[in-house]
């Protein structure tokens, strides 16, 4: 049997955060540079006065559906499908109006995925995975699986995963986690 | 830690089978007696040209939003939730546009059950709970854990899983599973 990877789509599959910040950087003329983020969330460092509508764009119709594929994900997700079970875990139970976006987007983005494999949830720990690739150090915190941070802004400092710097990084660390586990 | 059990939404929580049938013989103005159903799945004992316009009904809108709550579900399930995690797993995938109508139903008519612990899913062979109550035979053949199988006319004569034939059978049935795993 293929052991089983649950993929995280936000800022692992699909770039959410460069399309927040185009949105906001574009609506109040501002320009944030990425020294200021590490360890945080935009909304973290934007005026006070900004933070409803910094949450807000994650509720526009289409904001889901319009984001970019990160890089080389589709191309290391579909080498990895031949050894693995890709399942894709998504937290979308956060913002339940992206359902649909999230379903259509991964159609279009990594049609090889079988939707029978999506999983739309809240919580990841009750997914019975080998790995769980993900940027949220809360999923890693209880996931019972082995867990691959995957790099972003806001979890920067965070040591206790092996984090993967882009998906190009992905299948070596898989790699080392396979000769680990067995 | 309480025990988990995942729990099928359609034929299980939500009455979907009685709300096709009932579109079904409006329309055509017909009579299906529940004698011809064991075994069989609506679509496979209507003329071969209502077959289509059987299947359609689950892609109305609205159509899982207004389905009844199955008979104790809501006081048995509440009271599980007492000395077990709850999740609600529905094999969602197959019906990608009624994703929102089901997270509204179960907003509704479930508002005990945490969004957090709301499973969108198609296989259900990933899910590391220790039970699965689910009227899906197919399930049950690759779920990991503890299955029960919830009786519906389409799976009379199913024979290898614990049978409840309503929701007031399940505590006793798990307490017995609960006995026999521990």
């Amino acid at each position: 049997m293929k052991k089983r990877i649950a993929i995280d789509m936000d800022e692992v599959m699909a770039d959410l955060h460069t399309s927040r910040l185009e949105l906001y950087q574009k609506e109040f003329n501002v320009s944030i540079s990425n020294e200021q983020l590490p360890g945080k969330k935009l909304f973290e460092i934007v005026p006070p006065e900004h933070v409803k509508r910094v949450r807000s764009y994650l509720w526009e119709e289409g904001f889901f559906r319009s984001l970019a594929v990160m890089p080389d994900a589709y191309e290391v997700i579909l080498e990895l499908s031949q050894s693995y079970e890709i399942f894709v875990a998504t937290a979308a139970m956060e913002v339940p109006h992206s359902f649909r976006e999230k379903y259509d987007w991964l159609q279009e983005h990594f049609d090889f995925i079988d939707p029978m494999n999506y999983i739309f949830c809240g919580h990841k720990y009750m997914l019975a995975t080998d790995y769980l690739i993900d940027d949220t150090v809360l999923h890693h915190e209880t996931f019972p699986g082995l867990g691959i941070l995957f790099d972003a802004l806001h979890n920067a400092g965070e040591t206790r995963y092996p984090r993967a710097k882009n998906w190009r990084e992905v299948p070596a660390l898989l790699q080392s986690l396979d000769a680990t586990a067995s």
